[in-house]
């Protein structure tokens, strides 16, 4: 954790621009894969690790406003903790470590939100995503399960984004280790893909090096041949020389900051021409909408960059038509790249996804757009320095969704459909790299990791 | 997956023993980890996979006896999972995959179970575990989430533990797999071992070995140098020549059956006189605990054989004193082995864990003991051919417990108190194999792996 004045800082700072009531902050539990004490590896809530810093299960937090006041709530450790789990910090002692010196046990949560609920305090959570925080607060609020996340605080929610969009030094410092981890993750993707191994051979050895390095993988390693598939799971199918791969995966840090790079590479090394054509196109849309990255510039209007250096060079490829600016307004090329440019970067590989998308990615005066393609742009907003954020174009080519064009005859006037038959089997390609925004451009996080296809293709193997 | 008659056949042994009713399934849901679409990887409920061997989220199955009646409930993929997911099957196509004709969408659950309220029908289900099974089982019962979990079906328990307790051969045949990945996860971890690495480093490439193998982890890779600290986390502390590291991990196979191994052995691969002579106690009581198993014997008095063997080596390294059954029989040796001998293995590590420990690992005419030490034995219960379990036995120097004990002058006819300082910072061994109990005695599963101290000294680094 970074040093106790600044979770001090950052919760004071929340006060101000929450105002009044009582705040309650949820940390998450373990959670069983296949009976309760098996657990999956235990991931904090973002925000709690923000304005806390404290990185263990079972914990939650209020802060009372109105009389300046901060508990931390958690259960003291028993001996049968100490002998199955080693020695463990008293909560005192856990408290202390982000300057909160008012302690109680997790019983006492609903006591505390009675009082305030007694003398009519405005009480401000965040949406829960987890069941376990869901259960707690139907039972502390005595609302029914499906009414709790509709009851989150509007005006809390605004207050963290307003700190937690903005990254300081130290966090970018912590993102640049992310991104490089994530760097050696891709190059021994590139070097171990070859033919006869299987999708999951190789993803097993870039989620090893996430964990090797102290950390863990910041979502789940997409590594895969079908690269139309947007999300996607490693396969035991075996790899074959000719195909391309689609290697979607980042690190995190021990301290829970996101790296999220994606490469796209022939198995064995050696480009097709058709894939050498078409990632090119990728990559020239990735370049310009990059180099269009400053303050001010909508992140709409990045992607929207991007879309047309795609429809661009789809057109060179025969499958597009028309009138670029006009193919991109209509959403021609959504037929190819079905989803957004992008998304804020941080604490979470799609940062503050759990807050909502209209808070995060946009503002009070631009709504997230409903359309094909534009609903599935996570940020649009305009950038301010400071933000970090990632520019991922790619092209997909999805034999259901051609078909279903296909046949409505869908925007015929862009699209070449007789051409389409040769881009059944293609797979998609996706270049991805995580961003700075500075005050007068942007800055590449990490170091900069090989996407030519010169440098793919020359790449020593080991 | 097996043959669709395998689970046909299972279904039709566990109506038969429950009788009458209907039956609840449910399988698991994905878990956000720091927000809902950022998923840990999915696990199935191991009933569900005995049951039904569909490994996919969000399904749910009844079996209403009285009308021998099956139906899978799940809701059918649309366009945008296409585009996100790939190809998807239908729910009519997954059920088709287990021999069930009749689905109907999750929704229609409650609609189902309130019918059988009407007609007075038992409704039977399993403990749950995860949050989501708890909610959903309050909203279609109308019980409180914290009464939820008390309403589990006692009949269909033991109707499931009946049949899951007994391992066929293809089940064996799984296993022999797991336990194989996981010689190999050790191996690597005993090579890695090196003074400068750290423990998150060597658990990496172990976990990396299970993903790469097709399958996952069984459970959390324990490799620390606090053996002592019986479920540890590893750290990103560096190894230190002459520590001792206790590795305990396993794979699951793609199909969800467990290895679990445990080795110990020192960085940089040679053993201190010390850490020579208990780590011989420990080995010479697996070997004498492995060597009693057969049907018939209680696995409570293989776990006493083992409490034996482990206490006639403290009594020649001078920690213990006094007569070897009587120590036993008094729990002295519960200062160094604090916990049990071993468990039920299959597709949970610990196997069944979630049915209840009193139902899977002992039988109505044996309670489990709630004494410290034996209430950490998971299995006690009588062994039969067809059951496949762990034998792990331990040295544990745990300077908390050995301080409160002294302090206590507790048991000190057995314990030689002033001997114990050398001890503090010794940490813990563990030897650990995999049994199945054959009609004449036990097998051992996996390929044997390395476990002299002559053949860990010896082992050929790469």
């Amino acid at each position: 954790m970074f040093s106790v004045d600044i979770y001090k800082q950052r919760r004071n700072a929340l006060k101000k621009a929450v105002g009044k009531g009582i705040i309650l902050f949820f940390g998450n539990e373990e959670v069983g894969m296949n009976y309760k004490d098996n657990t999956y590896h235990f991931r904090q809530d973002s925000s709690f690790l923000y304005f806390f810093g404290l990185d263990k299960p079972n914990l939650a937090a209020v802060i009372n406003i109105d009389e300046d006041l901060e508990i931390l709530l958690g259960n003291e450790p028993t001996i049968d903790d100490i002998v199955w789990m080693g020695t463990q910090p008293s909560v005192t002692e856990i408290a202390a470590q982000t300057g909160i010196f008012k302690v109680t046990g997790l019983r006492e949560l609903g006591v505390l939100v009675k009082k305030s609920v007694a003398s009519r305090q405005e009480i401000h959570y965040l949406p829960p995503y987890r069941s376990e925080t869901i259960i707690k607060l139907s039972e502390i609020l005595s609302v029914p399960f499906d009414q709790v996340k509709g009851g989150a605080s509007a005006t809390l929610i605004k207050g963290v984004v307003a700190q937690r969009s903005y990254k300081s030094d130290l966090e970018i410092a912590e993102i640049n280790k992310a991104v490089n981890i994530s760097n050696e993750m891709h190059l021994a993707a590139m070097r171990h893909s070859a033919e006869g191994v299987t999708e999951k051979y190789v993803a097993g050895i870039v989620e090893g090096l996430a964990l090797s390095a102290g950390g863990n993988i910041a979502y789940p390693v997409i590594y895969t041949v079908n690269g139309q598939t947007l999300h996607n799971h490693p396969t035991n199918n075996k790899l074959k020389k000719g195909q391309l791969v689609l290697c979607d995966s980042g690190a995190e840090t021990p301290t829970h900051y996101a790296g999220d790079l994606t490469r796209t590479f022939p198995v064995n090394q050696k480009f097709s021409q058709l894939q050498k054509q078409v990632y090119q196109i990728v990559l020239q849309a990735e370049e310009a909408a990059a180099n269009s990255l400053k303050p001010g510039i909508r992140f709409l209007d990045v992607h929207l960059i991007a879309c047309e250096k795609l429809v661009e060079g789809l057109k060179d490829l025969g499958l597009m038509k028309g009138d670029v600016k006009e193919a991109v307004s209509r959403g021609a090329h959504t037929l190819f790249f079905q989803c957004g440019l992008g998304h804020m970067m941080g604490l979470d590989v799609h940062d503050m996804e759990d807050l909502g998308e209209q808070y995060v990615g946009y503002s009070e005066g631009m709504i997230k757009s409903k359309e094909f393609g534009l609903k599935s742009l996570r940020l649009g907003r305009e950038l301010e320095s400071g933000f970090v954020l990632t520019v991922e174009p790619g092209l997909y080519f999805i034999p259901e969704l051609m078909d279903m064009w296909q046949a409505e005859g869908k925007l015929k006037d862009f699209i070449n459909y007789d051409k389409l038959s040769a881009f059944r089997d293609f797979g998609g390609a996706r270049v991805e790299e995580n961003f700075l925004i500075t005050d007068n451009g942007y800055q590449l996080l990490g170091e900069p990791l090989i996407k030519s296809v010169v440098d793919i293709e020359g790449l020593s193997r080991f």
